[in-house]
């Protein structure tokens, strides 16, 4: 590691300018959360391994900013020439850089792996010192790092329309219809799951995440892949092709969008779909410059406007266009893909049936090894005769063993691709740790007398799923039961909310801290965030956050969202229970000021261990919703369960009396 | 009404240059809410007697922009020449004259009655069009305005010690420290309440607030107040001159800023105090560009900024300016004036004990007038048998004589000087006008079968009280006690919250809003404002409330802050509950993060009606509550009641069982 800084240290004292400080972001030349092995850049420079940070290399320092999930793990992780930052309560990054690099400085950064919001919001800071963000013409990481794996030839597949439920033809109408009504005569995805959604494909160049790595451009009249060609089968190029896609190398996504903005794009093409069917207003909007026709001459049609999300799109693809010629918004694609079609819906409520099963038997199994292999009393029991000394090493359950298991049961059910993120099997005090991802030599042993947190998910072809549940094998302390009830309470009175249309997730997080607040308890993460149909476990545009956001999305009806507060104290415990909900029209008594009113509907179906849970802190209503929801996880789960597992859920979910 | 306006479009044309519309806000020349009769201007000019919107004259048309407290009023009172801008639902003003009047239109105001913040708003919003803000010379309402009021000569009065609880002297320290850290040279105050504060003075000039018509302007080296000389007394001039404080006349404001952007006003002082002793920090913050000397010579000093808050300040003032040279941000004043010192708070808990025996006294009066006038069953009991044909002519009691007698029972304490609002005296559709205020020629009579909603408050020298309850002396029907119920719990919810510190009002609104959601009910107003201690009765920097907050205040230990949901039937009931609030420190089992908790003290003291009350739909922790609660007004209201009043509480104030 002392070795890669010094190395990037002279890579940035002979860059043409020289550069005082190099930005390594986490994000790829996608923007994504979860990056393949060789995107891995801030994590091999910086040793830390979560999912969310930005490093800093200045000329004598070396910092890294992360989020307060990963706080914990990243002062573990962290070597001595490393400072945490901690975001929110260090200063932001780019005020950081404005006031401790020196006046006039320059900051390099690979333009490919920072968005246009940011890399604006950076200069607007840096102007106050004439400080510089100096875009490197190559990745410096790329340059030091000797055994950086290769990139994965993976193949693309086509998600059916039976999955789907809207077919490329039908999402690309819409899309053109939005262009039009924006005067845009096209439209850069460099987002990798608005890519799979828009055309109906998926891959698996990203662990977890079934994308491919790929670009895309829609114009009003052609409609571009990138991608490596060799990922490509026939059957692909038909299904692409068959809607007027073409298909081209990844790496002429950069001169193509030199082309898009000149208005050249179109004549590259050679493939035609069929004409697209505008609706009224978009013709209107078009019509009123006149007749449009292919190539440059939208420049006088009053539709040259290129749209790019600046959130999503790179700052390297931006600094191709015209900057008076861009229409900055929010991709089309990032709501019309989180507002799920019926077909999704009906996916995603039976795939998170067959993932509730999985993590039943799980439990049934874990309950049985618990007392078999530790002599703890059990899922049930609150015994404290516990044999711990009782197991031999070949009976061992770790932290990764035990999580195995549990992929082995999804692993069995009908349309399982694989998992959706890294299952956090965590023990006692690795459970504090928000993301924690045990390693297979190092990870901790299962013991009946701490608490178990397990956050774990699968992709489906139907869904993808998301849930987490806390449990106890022992006997819970007073303290860890008053907490997981407090967590409980939140996450009720959040799955129960309802609220009119036009509520943002910001201002319902609060009903799930509420609780935890009474008693001067908190934790240090979002409550909730959208969920793809088989593509990534984390999407937005929506979110269910603390923080207020920038691009103020309301909840809307057929949306996805998770469920998730949480408990966490530092080297003792960890809790959080998640559920995904689907957010659905609710059938109020009134309907005030004729909003329309929403609800969620819990579609994750796996019990809460009632051992933990302390009944004389529950309301009455929270405890009918309990038992209610207990009884249809019976109902659901049925179907997937032998005799012992039901018998176990039976007594699992018996009704908690008021 | 359409003399005026055609008198207007008149003016409008004969400007130079000539207008294409012209703005009146509500604001007077201090961003007022509540403004002087000589300063409804336009109330005049509309018709609209409510306290906030904005009236806009086109050649053609004239709007009204209000919002949802007032849509029901604005409707009655506009007349056919008007049209009504809902907030929140028609576009916002400077958007609608954007988007509807002509390229490069002149839009006139004058800068007297417009913030800085707005005016650069709507220059922003103009510039798409080439629109021009043009400040007019003269406030043209004026000039049509034949019965203008004259201004009222009211004498000025120092707020004692004994009750301001922090001298002239401490707070111009304070100010000056803070003038220091941010390198300015002086601060410009036009909010009344701010001068009040500022110079424990008191005053007239608004009814309601007991505020002077005054300008301030504090130098590191000086101090001014600006008022018409005839109110200033020998006692109250000896106060200032004493502090330091130049007394000049309040048309001078206007020269003496353009003084002190030439760094010249401090030579205009002849008055001159004990010098002030600066904190460190603030010392060397000045001292690290040299020796300050007085009059212009601080342009070199490296602190020759001048502070001028945004959001209060006119842009009038502003226009006198060095744009360059200004430093815009919220007043120092605007929180140092919400954080109570305890002697406010002291008082503030003494003015709201002595108002809800007032109160209560009131109650006890109607209950007994209701029955003998009415026949109606009472405060207490739910019988039917109303005999409405019982009255006399002699007997009868409407909203208006009904809250003269709430007056005379408050007029008749200690420290009382006056009401703090026009009283929201309202029965049965009235009550659904959320800013109702009676006429006594047209109001309503007392109705046995309807809803009394009564929303007053009042001003006494140790305090300024605002407290709502809603009360019915027959039989409610069980959808308005279902509503009360619904407002009741958002209502305890509000009050009862534990959060940490950083937290704003934003974040908990939701809180008074979750139980009216779920039966599809919601409420078109904030849910709380800051408190005055002997001033405004609505007052900032923070407040609760649905929309964000561009200053995102968070609440903060030894605020004052009302806790007031309600709901709204148009053209049948209305139903609010208001208690104010004191942020306290929270005393939390557990301290999480370190942020320390914050929960609330209510000080308002009156009972809820348990007749309006379901407890069916209480959770027995809101029941605990709401008796412990009756139980506290029980000893608190004592010492203030006679027997017959002292019997009538206890029965109001029995315990409800669970």
């Amino acid at each position: 590691m002392a070795d890669t800084l010094s190395a990037l240290r002279s890579l940035m004292a002979s860059h043409s300018p020289p550069l005082d400080a190099l930005v390594v972001p986490s994000e790829d030349y996608h923007q994504s959360e979860y990056v393949s092995a060789r995107d891995k850049r801030r994590e091999f420079v910086s040793g830390f391994t979560g999912s969310a940070g930005l490093a800093l290399i200045t000329k004598k320092e070396a910092l890294l900013w992360t989020d307060g999930r990963y706080f914990l793990q990243a002062t573990r992780e962290l070597s001595d020439q490393w400072k945490l930052m901690r975001i929110g309560e260090d200063p932001a990054v780019d005020i950081w850089m404005a006031d401790n690099l020196p006046k006039d400085a320059s900051i390099g950064v690979d333009p490919w792996c920072i968005s246009i919001d940011t890399a604006q919001r950076w200069e607007r800071a840096f102007a106050i010192k004439q400080q510089k963000l100096v875009q490197t013409t190559k990745n410096l990481i790329d340059e030091v790092w000797i055994n950086r794996p290769p990139a994965e030839i993976n193949a693309v597949s086509v998600h059916p329309l039976e999955f789907a439920g809207r077919s490329v033809a039908d999402k690309l109408k819409f899309l053109r219809e939005k262009l039009g009504l924006e005067k845009a005569h096209g439209i850069i995805f460099t987002a990798l799951d608005e890519v799979a959604w828009l055309y109906n494909i998926r891959g698996s160049d990203v662990a977890y995440c079934p994308v491919v790595h790929a670009f895309a451009i829609v114009t009003s009249n052609s409609a571009f892949f990138y991608v490596d060609k060799q990922k490509v089968s026939a059957e692909v190029k038909t299904h692409l092709e068959g809607n007027g896609i073409e298909i081209r190398e990844y790496t002429a996504v950069s001169s193509d969008v030199a082309l898009l903005a000149v208005g050249e794009l179109d004549a590259v093409s050679t493939v035609r779909g069929t004409s697209t069917e505008l609706t009224e207003d978009a013709s209107k909007a078009l019509s009123g410059a006149g007749t449009r026709v292919n190539g440059s001459s939208q420049a006088d049609s009053g539709t040259d406007l290129i749209w790019a999300d600046p959130g999503s799109c790179c700052y390297a693809l931006y600094s191709k266009l015209n900057p008076d010629k861009v229409h900055l918004q929010q991709s089309p694609v990032a709501l019309a893909k989180a507002l799920k079609n019926p077909v999704e819906l009906e996916g995603l409520r039976k795939a998170h049936i067959r993932d509730g099963a999985a993590v039943v038997q799980y439990l049934v199994w874990l309950d049985a090894k618990m007392q078999d292999n530790y002599g703890a009393s059990g899922y049930f029991m609150e015994g404290t005769e516990v044999t711990k000394e009782k197991h031999l090493k070949s009976l061992k359950l770790t932290e990764v063993t035990a999580s195995d298991k549990l992929e082995g049961f999804r692993a069995s059910k009908e349309n399982f691709r694989g998992l959706s993120f890294p299952t956090i099997s965590s023990v006692g005090p690795n459970a504090a740790i928000i993301h924690y991802c045990p390693q297979a030599e190092t990870c901790a042993e299962l013991d009946p007398d701490k608490i178990y947190l397990f956050d774990s998910g699968a992709q489906y072809l139907d869904g993808t799923t998301d849930i987490t549940r806390t449990v106890h094998f022992g006997k819970p302390s007073a303290h860890e039961k008053a907490c997981y009830t407090a967590v409980l309470k939140g996450h009720i009175a959040l799955g129960n909310a309802r609220f009119p249309n036009g509520t943002n997730g910001h201002a319902l997080d609060i009903l799930a801290r509420v609780p935890l607040w009474k008693d001067g308890l908190d934790y240090r993460h979002g409550t909730g965030h959208g969920i793809g149909s088989y593509l990534n476990v984390h999407e937005g545009p929506h979110l269910i956050s603390f923080r207020p956001q920038a691009r103020n999305v309301p909840l809307q009806a057929s949306m996805t969202v998770t469920d998730e507060p949480g408990y966490y104290e530092d080297g003792k415990f960890g809790i959080r229970l998640e559920n995904v909900l689907i957010v659905e029209e609710a059938d109020t008594k009134f309907n005030f000021a004729d909003k329309g009113y929403l609800s969620f509907e819990h579609i994750t179906w796996a019990p809460y261990q009632k051992k933990l849970i302390d009944p004389s802190l529950l309301a009455p209503d929270e405890i009918d919703w309990l038992n209610s929801y207990h009884s249809k996880c019976r109902d659901m789960l049925a179907p997937y369960l032998n005799k012992t597992e039901t018998e176990w859920l039976k007594k699992a979910t018996e009704p908690i009396s008021v």
